[in-house]
């Protein structure tokens, strides 16, 4: 038996390429004590695994070549030396880019019993808390409040603006073209939705916002983010998830004017988080969102590839902002 | 009878001149309904008013010419038609430059017994009140940890030093010349003051913080903001206050790279505020900043200049650094 992965084969300098990874074949491992070994079912392609690959700015630590690409995925133990999780028990666990990984017990979360594994890939795994706690913790939004938020086509926006809508905001998504703004007004109950690359993007950035912002979800940060500040209300808040303008590249830009000058001008709130900080609360989310899910508020967005070997290109072409939804590789189809 | 005044006579192009003032002296106005005339003791000069000759990215609005210089100061009734304020009351308000004001009763805060008037231009004053709310309230401070100000000897951040100094911090001041450094250490008990003028300024913060930073409170914006933002300790925080390196300059630079990369990875906030927005703790704060100067803890740091006509200089100057503590100007000698 042989365990398929894609390594990463060169650090990128500038853009990402196709040719930056490279799909091997090694012997599957032995499991040893306190260890089961996973068959990936499919694992999810986000954005922020891109910072991974930057340097000493991410919170993934240096970077290195000849490892598996990392990513969150669910799988089937298929080999297990721990009465916990018998052969046949579905997890979701860091599986990277690959058919079989070895993991510990501490790193397993089992699936809830009669729901669709993949869902933890989405609204219910690490992109679907991350918009939730991103957005309620850290936004605190008020029922009439208006939530802006970036990338809102993406992994993490499309369910941002979803729980905003739940919770009784306007919500006004930010994205790279009219098919996805389409989207995100008629499928995804979206107030407004502005294309940040149309040259009057201020413009009707200020006229879907007529009431001004009072919470931003940056995804993005950039031009963007620089953007928002100039709409955000006095006692505005942002929640800064991530970067993506900034990722693919060598030579980030400056950060936006009008920081701190506008933060102190217009009180607000300007906030990193990253998911693991509300861990103590992941039960209490998960509930929500499968009662959402389940109640038809909350709609399950996907955008799936198969195949291992489309890893690559699904990342490249995710950069570029070429997924609505969640974006997952079957590896097992 | 004749009221002096120091007017805003040009708007500044770059930096502040003494010329873009001029000193004019005008008839006192007649005392109206509802109304008291204020004869100025002293008043205070500080960097945050040099935002509002800057335009529209100000909380003061957009700048005029013509109008007397805004300031805090106190002064006495000379003058009134409200019987809750007889001649002889010694307030707080909004003199301005000059040398008698009229005010309405909702911008008087009376002065309490037994306190040096002077004391409301430092800490019971607008700067007092700054340092406290934004340290304590924004900035959440537990004992034990370190806390970087930057603007440390001005008079907002020798305030901030000290009253961390209080909770138990550790505190770094970064100030501009060496003399103000070692102030801050012999006579204001910090930790560790750095120069950020020094060529080795960031090596110098790095070697003054070993455990890291806590809390930054952020007087300046620009190179000490950035720097500050890679010595932060995940889950610091930013008590965004003021913009000082950016006021004299009509060109103001871009934010601090790793903003808000840096905010995500290490999970900090970073928080604009106001002193207005604790305006219904101003009276608890100040028993707590009175118990601490009658207890000896606090040190009171003025920096006073004698006569109105030194204003203009005064500000040119303090804009430079040239101030350690809060810079009063005292009208009446």
């Amino acid at each position: 038996m042989q365990n398929r992965q894609v390594l990463i084969d060169n650090l990128p300098e500038g853009k990402l390429r196709e040719s930056d990874y490279k799909i091997v074949s090694s012997e599957l491992p032995d499991v040893k004590h306190d260890e089961v070994l996973i068959k990936t079912i499919s694992f999810a392609i986000t954005a922020g695994t891109r910072a991974g690959l930057q340097g000493s700015a991410s919170y993934a630590g240096a970077p290195k070549t000849g490892i598996v690409m990392n990513s969150t995925g669910v799988g089937e133990v298929v080999e297990s030396s721990i009465d916990d999780y018998p052969i046949g028990t579905k997890v979701l666990t860091q599986t990277g880019w690959q058919e079989y990984s070895l993991q510990k017990p501490q790193n397993l979360t089992k699936l809830r019993e009669g729901i669709d594994p993949s869902l933890y890939l989405g609204p219910l795994g690490i992109n679907g808390l991350t918009a939730y706690f991103g957005l309620l913790e850290v936004g605190q939004p008020e029922s009439g409040e208006t939530v802006m938020v970036s990338a809102a086509a993406g992994s993490v926006g499309h369910m941002v603006g979803q729980i905003a809508k739940i919770k009784g905001c306007k919500v006004v998504g930010i994205c790279g073209n009219d098919d996805k703004c389409s989207k995100l007004k008629d499928e995804l109950n979206f107030d407004a939705a502005v294309n940040y690359k149309d040259s009057n993007f201020r413009q009707n950035l200020k006229e879907a916002t007529p009431d001004g912002v009072d919470i931003y979800f940056d995804n993005t940060g950039g031009m963007i983010l620089g953007s928002a500040l100039f709409r955000l209300n006095t006692g505005g808040r942002i929640a800064c998830c991530g970067v993506v303008s900034q990722y693919d590249t060598n030579t980030p830009e400056p950060g936006p004017k009008g920081i701190p000058g506008l933060l102190v001008n217009k009180s607000i709130r300007m906030q990193g988080f990253l998911v693991f900080d509300f861990a103590e609360k992941y039960e209490e989310a998960t509930d929500n969102l499968v009662r959402w899910i389940d109640s038809g508020q909350f709609q399950v967005l996907t955008d799936e590839l198969d195949g291992l070997e489309e890893a690559p290109r699904g990342f490249v072409d995710l950069l570029a902002g070429g997924n609505i939804g969640t974006r997952i590789i079957n590896v097992i189809s």
